[in-house]
Order: structure tokens, then C-alpha cells, then sequence
């Protein structure tokens, strides 16, 4: 079994390449289990050595808007492409060309490339829950529409129909999951609005303040990386029948006040740790995530088996072992 | 006032043009009136000899899917398009890249343009009902998700979503109108998967017989061209401040069965009309048609003061007067 992921120097992209990387068998749409050969990794940077190094994976790295690029890396003997590569939410706000290229048009250019090949292969698409905005109801529910009030949300619900419409005519077998915002990263902020959230739990732990710029009563929609990592692996394994006419779900997540992440910092790695959160309001971030629906009812995902995280202690735990090495040192 | 209607030699393009060029003011966003100087009209056809004499009208034939043809229909001086050109739904569905090109690029093309100009023109996306289908609640509702089964629907979906972040971003001034299925459309049968909802009232009033493919219980969604023509122009005069955040709508129609068509020709033009409808089960249409939702709650419409049709026989008879000069000769 190829694979191909792109954003695959990303910190999920590289989870997902070691998960995938580790797993002995892996289930195709027909339920037969094959191994995983190869691995391609598309980036505009190197991933890591280790994954570099793996005789198993080959490391692509481009711009991929060039369409070339795509084509070297989706060869007709590509059983399953994971397209997480994306320009996030302020990135394509401030730069509405690149958020077109890179979110729309590449993605475009993946589902063409497939349907070139003839070989329906699976396409799993990272969609985000910045498809809802603007005048919502209190809880979204798999049917409520999108409503995107952002460039990189309307790129992602255009991203989402195509996936189904290529999808309904046989040119992929397409899955498009829409990502709650995804805590703990680890590594530096990027340009997500949402990078904060990352931030007031990474920063405290390795003995660094770090700024909150919205009040703690903003509330989020969140999920893990571990979460999303076996979420993304069981989208991919759930069958075609499974799916059904509708290739797109709103993975699990949980609604959590910035106060309630906070206290589980506080429970998780005590007072020192927590008091390291700095509260600077900025008008700007606190209007984006207003905007964001906090609470989801997410009832497909749950009928088609996808997991949630326990609580936001477990996350702040799961983040300690995978990225500190287990150790609070700095606490 | 420069105006330009792609799809202009449509019928319903050049009943627009009809409408406008008869308007002696139009009112623009601020409420100022100002009078319609001039219209130029895009299609692959010519429209009838009278708007193609007029002096204030400009014919344009060619492919939309042309940018440099696009751009000559738009210069810096225009200030609204309305941009109806479509490949219909079995269009779409027969050939997938024209499909693409006319209903998504050559949106984007013309979204484009606009922001090159920075006038900020209006735009008037004509998009469809067919945005919903498969797994659909009983009635749709305007925060109902868009979850097109058609190529089509899909495409028109995307200008949807274009429409409204271009709108957001400040580069038009965006509408995006949800049509029904239009009843009685005059002339021939298009590549509409519904074209028969018009065939069957408009050949028994000319005194042929017209094929019905769909049992007498399929249900539609229905408005007349004449509610199109003013929900239009009315889409075009709301103020942005009144459209809000969201720049769609679902246009108001009536849900009515075929049975329901059957009855009110026969109570408009007798039973030997009505009569010449011939039952001809189509399973292929039947099971296109079963997928369309046939109720709809257009609240949002009629808060903004859309008007809908008052029931079927008006429409018969406007119709007879609109298009058979008011005659039922052949009855």
C-alpha cells in the first residue's frame, strides 16, 4: 500500500506518517488488510531526521500549487493521499491569493490528478470546523450549513463539495473531516487565530508565560492530537458503504471555557505552572474567536465509531508524555 | 447605470433586460435612483432582434469560459452583473469539465474581475435548489446544510461560497439567489433534469402532447418566471446592510405535486388540454426528481420581502398572457 500525505512535515502530518509507519496491517475499503510499503511526504520543509531517514518513506518538498509536484507526488500506484497541507486561518485572511492557490486550488488539482489516474484512490481531506460562522443556532449540528465567515472556511467547504462530488462520480473515495481546533501543538505559534490555545498550555509547561488574548469566559471547540491522529486513520478505514452519500463529518471534540483549560493546567501541573498565563486582551483575536460556534453536536461522527477525548487533564497528560518526554522539569 | 447579464440570451436573461430597460430609475445601495444607461448581454446565442436593435444594448457572443471575453463584458465602468449563465443539471452531469468551467471557473472569473476593478460592483449569482439533496430533514430550513447530489448543485454551491467571502473581503457586493424550479419556461426543452415541470403545461396550451417521466405524487419546488424576474431585480435593490453577514437566500416558491399541475391546467384551460399530458414512467428522471427536497421554509426570503407566486393557475395564466400573447387558440 502508497501513501501520500500532504503537509506531511506538519506536526500532524509527521504523527500520522509514524502511525501509519507503525502499524503492522492496515485495513483496505473491502476490510483486507495490507501493509503499508511506502510513504510520501510532501512539504515545503524537511521533516524529521528520523522520518527522513526511514527507508520506507520518500520526501518531497515544493510548493504545491505546481502542479507537476502534485503529479510526482500522487503516482498512479497510490492507494490513499491524506491532504492536510494548508495556508490556516490568518494566513489566508492576509493573504487571499495564497489561501486560493494553496486551500482551493491545489486541493482541486490533488482530486484531479486521482480521477486522472482512473484508480479511485482514497482521499482524505482536512476540513475545520471555521465552516461555521456568522448567524448560527447555539449547537451545530451535522446538518446546520456552513456558513463560513473566513476565507480559509470557505476554501475548506468548497474543498468538502468537491471531495463529495468526486466522490458521488467515482473519481476518489473521498472523506472530508472537519477538525476541531486541535490542542495541545507543540513546537512555536503558527498563524491560526486559535494558536493561543496551544500556547497557554505548551509555554506554562516549559516554564514560559505565555499571553491569553481573550477573556476566559471565550469558549472553544477542541480535540487532541492523539484524538485527531486516530480519527484520521479510522476515516480512512471506514468503508465507502459506511460513508454513505455524504463524505464529510465534524470529528468529536470537546466545548471547553478558556477558565476550564486554564483549571485543568492548574490540576494537571499546579499553581507555578498556571500562573504563567499572561491575560492581554486583544480585541481582534477575542472578535474572531466570538465568532467561532463553540458547541457541536456531533452525532455521524459517533455513529461511524469516530473517538473523543476523555478530558482536557487527559490531553494536558497526553501532550507531557508525547512532546516533554514525560517530564514537567520545568514545573 | 452599466449593467451586464451573463446567460443574457436565456429567456430569463433577456427578460431581465426586458424589465430593466423598461425601468425608468433603479435604485442602487444607498437608495439613490439612478436610471439604466446601458446593458450589455453575454451569451453563446443572440438574443431576439428587438433587444439586439436597441440602442442601449450591447450583444457579447462567445464562451464565458474565456477570460478575455469576460473582461470585455465587464469593464471598470459597469456596475452590476447578473450572472445567470449555467450548464444545466444533466449538463453538468453528462460532462463533468464543461460543467466545472462554465458554473465554477467562469464564477470565479468574474469575481475576479470584479476585484481587479476595486469598484466593488454588484453581483447577482443566479444558484439553485438542487445545493440540497440526499439525507435531507422533511422541509429545508435556511440554515439547512447544502449537500448537493448533482454536479451542478455542487458547482453552484461553490459560487455560494465565493460569492459571499468576495463579499465579506469587500471585492463585490454580492447576492446569491436560490431559485426554484422554474415553471412554465417557454420555448424548447433544455438539459434540465426538470424541464418536463414546464413541458407539460406549456405544449398542451399549443395544442401538442407533452410527456410526464414522474408519477403524478413527485412533489417540486416551483416559482414562475415572473417572480424570478422580480425577486431579481428586488435581490439587486436590498440594501448590503440588509443582507447582513450571509449573502444567500432560498427565493420563496410553492411545493406542488405533479397531480397538483395536472389539476390547476385543467381547471385553467379544460380537460382536453389537460388531457394531453401522457404518462410515461421515466425511472431514471424519477429517481432524480425523488432526490430534490419539495418543501422549503424561506423565511429569510420573505423577511427581506421576496414575493411568491400565488398558486398555480395564476401561473398557468400568466404564462398564456406573457408568452401565447394571451391566446388558448389550440385549446
Amino acid at each position: 500500500m502508497n501513501i501520500t500525505i500532504t503537509g506531511g512535515s506538519g506536526f500532524l502530518g509527521q504523527k500520522l506518517a509514524h502511525r501509519l509507519l507503525d502499524a503492522n496491517a492496515w485495513s483496505d475499503s473491502k476490510g483486507n488488510f495490507s501493509k503499508v510499503e511506502h510513504i510520501t511526504l510532501l512539504d515545503v520543509v524537511n521533516p524529521s531526521k528520523e522520518l527522513a531517514d526511514n527507508p520506507r518513506v520518500t520526501i518531497l518538498t515544493g510548493d504545491i500549487t505546481e502542479t507537476s509536484l502534485l503529479e510526482k507526488a500522487i503516482p498512479i500506484t497510490t492507494d490513499s493521499i491524506f491532504h492536510l497541507a494548508a495556508v490556516v486561518s490568518a494566513g489566508a485572511e492576509e493573504d487571499f491569493d495564497l489561501g486560493m492557490s494553496v486551500n482551493l486550488d491545489a486541493t482541486r488539482t490533488i482530486l484531479d490528478i486521482c480521477r486522472r489516474h482512473g484508480t479511485q484512490p482514497k482521499v482524505i481531506f482536512a476540513s475545520s470546523c471555521a465552516a461555521f460562522g456568522g448567524d448560527m443556532p447555539s449547537v451545530i449540528e451535522d446538518m446546520t450549513a456552513r456558513t463560513p465567515q473566513t476565507s480559509y472556511g470557505t476554501q475548506k467547504v468548497v474543498g468538502e463539495l468537491l471531495v463529495n462530488d468526486y466522490s458521488r462520480r467515482g473519481f476518489v473515495d473521498g472523506r472530508a473531516l472537519r477538525f476541531p481546533t486541535v490542542v495541545v501543538r507543540p513546537g512555536k505559534p503558527n498563524k491560526a487565530a486559535s494558536t493561543f490555545a496551544s500556547s497557554i498550555i505548551r509555554e506554562p509547561l516549559q516554564g514560559h508565560s505565555a499571553i491569553c488574548p481573550v477573556s476566559r469566559e471565550s469558549k472553544m471547540f477542541l480535540a487532541s492530537p492523539r484524538s485527531i491522529i486516530e480519527n484520521i486513520v479510522r476515516a480512512h478505514n471506514i468503508s465507502a458503504d459506511d460513508w454513505g452519500p455524504s463524505r464529510e463529518v465534524t470529528l468529536p471534540g470537546f466545548s471547553m471555557s478558556i477558565s476550564g483549560m486554564e483549571e485543568a493546567l492548574r490540576n494537571v501541573a499546579g499553581n507555578s505552572v498556571a500562573d504563567r498565563i499572561k491575560w492581554q486582551p486583544d480585541p481582534f483575536i477575542q472578535k474572531i474567536v466570538d465568532g467561532w460556534p463553540p458547541v457541536f453536536n456531533t452525532e455521524k461522527a459517533s455513529a461511524l465509531g469516530f473517538v473523543k477525548d476523555s478530558s482536557m487533564e487527559d490531553v494536558i497528560n497526553a501532550f507531557i508524555e508525547d512532546e516533554l518526554d514525560g517530564s514537567k522539569a520545568a514545573i
